[in-house]
């Protein structure tokens, strides 16, 4: 497996956006496009309160084909009723008409503010002609979902006979099931759209699932992939790994731009009971305000780390049996703090990437989530930004 | 039930604070002592990372009579393994030995950084003495116990017969089951153990267990009753509301002096499936960073409070039924946002008290949830928190 420097979709994809109105200049509208049809499978946010195009979206994916996907940035489309659903199925109308496909294949995506219904000729107008604006950069594609995202995200990677890209958008709202996330995922392996689905479930659950920036969980969130199979058939165990490990990267990349983010912060807990518990814990480090706050300050705080374990009360722990590490460097075990040198932590910590072990030395499970410090720079972000 | 402007305990209650030298000036010790022998009753923090008082502290209120409670900021005596327990029973024993009482009716508490041994020594020559020094002003006791706090907080309600008076330090870590909060509640009420018991539990589950600051439980939280039976038989109906009242005005104190909180944020719950489901949306909602933020921006941003309801994932909600309030404006119903005059919300946003309603209207259950906003001094005091 081989990441890219410069990332590309496999062939047979493509991608075009443009600025349809919603923003004032910026791009607000891109297409992903394949040049035939794709096997795909998806996963939607967990939020009770999806989006009309996470409920047009379910329905389409049903079938196991994709040929195109449609997102706008600046408006979710979520809390808007009937003329919300409408309006995200007449963006799938909008890009099967421009490019001859059937719209059954084609999947919408909405980010932004909610409650506030789309502008929908202006969308059907952005869409027109953007057949003829096809490019092979995904970066491109990107631009047209950004909403607080930094950069725009994208990743490839080889593996023997096929390629997967990632484009994603996404830095606040975002916890477990995904938050505002926009993920999407092009490969020419062939793969069935039932195996994609059950490949996809477990790369997710390793790496977008396990990523928080602020535990709150997105109304709109999006994980697709779409699969040509112009590469023909590929290793599937490999195809899995690769998959996983891709959605991993991109998971540390969506957390390091976390909103008025500066670090990476990563938390793996060991010898846990069982999974969820390992997941739990893993969890509570990782979207503790105190430790978030923490690491942005570089503070070698034990005690927090201790009450960000301990808080999980129907997790089982012995503090007697509990290993601690900030860096790589030992700060609590015997149920003590040890006797660690501060200034060599305080000096690790000034890093951008801040890594904190739990060994519960109970059991055997095991897990690590991802999420990145909390600064002054996401209050000033979330206290301004437009909501109506 | 009337609430006294100048908070004093009841008739044969006393506290005493100074300075031990665990703080450079400040008062870091204080003693609460009643002049006879109390029934009592507590609840501590559910962390599973107790401090050592906190394992002693289970113990000594087995017997259900208490005389005395000291408490000392700055160090917390968690982590600290085997001479942390003896350190903890050692606080007891000097000052049962000062007073010349029963050293199982002396319970103790710490807060502050944890990992840290207590100088015991300093401890014992800070209560040395201090019987001397007892005032009957519960404001001078709550002193020594402050840590982050940015006034002394105490309050008395006096009704039919008999007087109440609640202590309290805590401004952060602070989220259900207590959170770095000790509350010491002093009463003349004539009431046994395990009534107290019952009644403190409920009153408790109404306010201290639904207020969060930063969704963090610290470890030392501890929450004591005594009642010296002084005014006699009470009406014990109207002392478990009165007790309820008074640990919600407290809760509401505590909420709005959070670390670096503005603003008062309250989460009212109505027509949830159930009482765990209603608790679990108000805490959602004055847990999301995002509409903490939005709290402290004074933006009426009605997304991020359909997402803090929308993923509470094992909860019952039909979007269709649900309507949300802002100060009293409706914001959302019919699943769509409502026509609301947003420039009246805002002017109503810049006050200091921010309540969010929701009615789910699926079942009769209801909660509320306390809160604050989520600020740079909040970042500000955390990421700089002397910590070791």
């Amino acid at each position: 497996m081989i990441f890219d420097e410069n990332p590309q979709f496999p062939k047979g994809f493509f991608c075009a956006s443009t600025n349809c109105g919603l923003k004032k200049e910026a791009k607000d509208l891109s297409v992903f496009y394949a040049d035939s049809i794709c096997n795909a499978a998806g996963v939607f946010t967990k939020n009770q309160f999806p989006g009309a195009p996470i409920v047009i979206g379910r329905k389409i994916l049903k079938k196991g084909n994709l040929q195109a996907i449609v997102a706008n940035s600046k408006i979710s489309n979520v809390g808007t009723g009937d003329r919300g659903i409408e309006n995200a199925k007449k963006m799938s109308r909008f890009v099967a008409d421009e490019f001859n496909i059937n719209a059954n294949e084609v999947i919408a995506s909405s980010t932004g503010v909610v409650g506030v219904q789309l502008p929908i000729e202006l969308l059907g107008k952005g869409i027109n002609g953007i057949s003829k604006e096809l490019t092979t950069d995904p970066i491109v594609g990107v631009r047209g979902m950004m909403t607080t995202d930094t950069y725009p995200k994208a990743l490839s990677i080889s593996s023997n006979n096929y390629t997967l890209t990632i484009v994603a958008k996404g830095s606040g709202m975002i916890q477990p099931n995904m938050a505002t996330m926009l993920v999407y995922i092009f490969t020419d392996a062939d793969i069935k759209a039932n195996k994609l689905k059950s490949m996809l479930k477990k790369a997710v659950d390793l790496s977008f699932n396990m990523l928080s920036v602020d535990t709150d969980t997105s109304t709109s969130d999006t994980c697709i992939i779409m699969a040509n199979g112009k590469a023909g058939k590929v290793d599937e165990n490999d195809f899995s790994k690769t998959l996983t490990k891709a959605c991993i990267k991109m998971a540390k990349m969506l957390a390091r731009d976390g909103e008025g983010a500066t670090k990476l912060l990563t938390a793996h807990v060991d010898g846990a009971k069982n999974k969820r518990e390992a997941i739990l814990i893993a969890k509570s480090i990782i979207n503790s305000p105190l430790i978030k706050t923490m690491a942005y300050g570089g503070d070698p705080n034990i005690g927090r780390i201790l009450m960000a374990i301990g808080k999980c009360e129907e997790c089982k722990i012995i503090p007697q049996k509990i290993l601690v590490k900030i860096n790589e460097a030992v700060v609590f075990k015997d149920n003590i703090k040890s006797d660690f040198d501060e200034s060599n932590i305080r000096k690790s910590l000034e890093s951008d990437e801040v890594n904190i072990y739990v060994d519960l030395n109970i059991g055997k499970s095991t897990a690590t989530a991802f999420g990145c410090d909390l600064t002054e720079g996401y209050i000033k972000e979330n206290a301004a930004y437009y909501s109506s």
